[in-house]
């Protein structure tokens, strides 16, 4: 993770923004997440404790990597005539992004459980998915770091090639695996489902091009700060839109499995959700 | 969004005491509203952990706008015979007022969202207003921002204009899709759904008001004062009492829904019928 050691007003603003917005919403979500837990039956429960869970993690690390940012630069030259302001490195090693590192090493497995727990699968089968998906989601992220605090673009490319072995494994569980498991969930939950791995696929494949930016080349001040917005703008999507979506699935079972649930829950008699199948 | 290098000891202080009002008035609605989610029926919990979730986000960015407005100036001249203590702006681009916008762009859709979750409308129009209400309102915000940073008037009344355009579609889908949607509701429901958009109608005025300073020629230290006094006003109003206007229609709806709830809520059941609990 190389550190940029000067940053115009525009790239520190930009920066900075984009990680206070990633903050509001991790910590938001923490907080909606666990208000709307009693508004799913009790078997879906733990699975949107699990999202709140991955979300206040986030919260915690961006609150670390803001102040860290916030400390590791100084604004320069602001209000001398003539000087361009910029904002310097203060400290060789300021802005620790070793947070992100610790941050996806806890909520990655824990994504990966709440997936399958909002599915209430038998048993024997959640027990073997996870077995299969969690260690290899540590070995990915683990493998990825050698990769990702190197400058030498040989052992980059070695360390992400490693990581993307388990990366794909997962995907094989996910998509090959899990369907078959899932095949006698409601219709409408299938088509959530298949939302859900490609926002997955979408959200994680962001990692991989910013893990890459410095063996295409792109590098210096931008590819910092463009790394920045692509790692933040995907840790909301993948966490905070995936818990919300995650919730409309436990909200879409609940309703379907009890048709009492169903009436307290909404004016309109459960017989709506015909329309829906 | 001019950033004013001298402030008086007055205006100071001014602002920084209306920006932890709201601050203060933020966190404790935020607390208030998720505590009396129980109080009204489930089908109207939704709205109320909504209202709160603005009043989250917002109390988050006020405290960002404490902090940043604390850390930008510096007192001179304090205890200095023969000299009248100033607050002067230490860095360039000290006071981010970017967090704002950012607080609106994430608020605003969640409070047209609550405003129809807590009428609890049949799914297929809940839906079709909310596809209409909430594009309109990200396209609102981010037109309006580079208007706001920019000291160009021409510029400044051309994206103010444009932003204007989906606010009045704003104003047609609530004030007559919205009625035609609502006529089924209690008669007292009417009546405050009435009082809701006129808060709304209300509020959002501010934003322009305070948007248009620069274009009259009000500008410099006095226009600064007022605009942060008017923003933070017009956001308790708009997230404050809005949240609470949203709980007492929650909970009008719920004693006129439920005989049995009203019974169990209220020392005095409403008809002598209901009080066998």
């Amino acid at each position: 993770m190389e550190v940029v050691e000067t940053l115009t007003n525009a790239q520190f603003q930009t920066v900075y923004n984009i990680v206070s917005f990633a903050l509001a919403a991790m910590s938001a979500t923490t907080v909606f997440l666990l208000a709307v837990t009693p508004r799913v039956l009790p078997r879906y429960r733990l699975a949107l404790i699990v999202s709140a869970m991955v979300c206040f993690i986030a919260a915690y690390h961006y609150l670390r990597i803001f102040d860290s940012f916030g400390d590791a630069y100084v604004a320069v030259g602001a209000g001398m005539p003539g000087v361009q302001e910029t904002f310097e490195l203060v400290k060789g090693d300021g802005f620790n992004e070793g947070y992100r590192y610790v941050d996806w090493l806890l909520t990655v497995p824990l994504l990966l459980f709440e997936t399958i727990a909002v599915l209430a699968l038998p048993l024997a089968v959640r027990r073997s998915l996870l077995w299969k998906l969690i260690p290899a989601s540590g070995l990915m992220i683990i493998l990825g770091y050698p990769g990702e605090i190197t400058a030498e673009i040989a052992s980059k490319a070695i360390w992400g090639a490693l990581s993307t072995i388990p990366f794909l494994y997962i995907l094989y569980v996910l998509f090959v695996e899990l369907s078959k498991a899932a095949k006698t969930q409601p219709n409408q939950v299938g088509k959530e489902l298949a939302g859900l791995r490609w926002l997955l696929l979408a959200t994680w494949g962001v990692y991989p091009i910013s893990f890459a930016f410095p063996m295409i080349g792109f590098d210096g001040a931008d590819a910092f700060v463009y790394r920045q917005i692509g790692y933040s703008l995907a840790d909301v999507l993948a966490k905070c839109l995936y818990g919300l979506l995650i919730f409309k699935i436990a909200r879409i079972k609940s309703l379907d499995d009890s048709q009492e649930f169903a009436a307290e829950e909404m004016k309109e008699a459960p017989s709506s959700k015909g329309a829906a199948a």
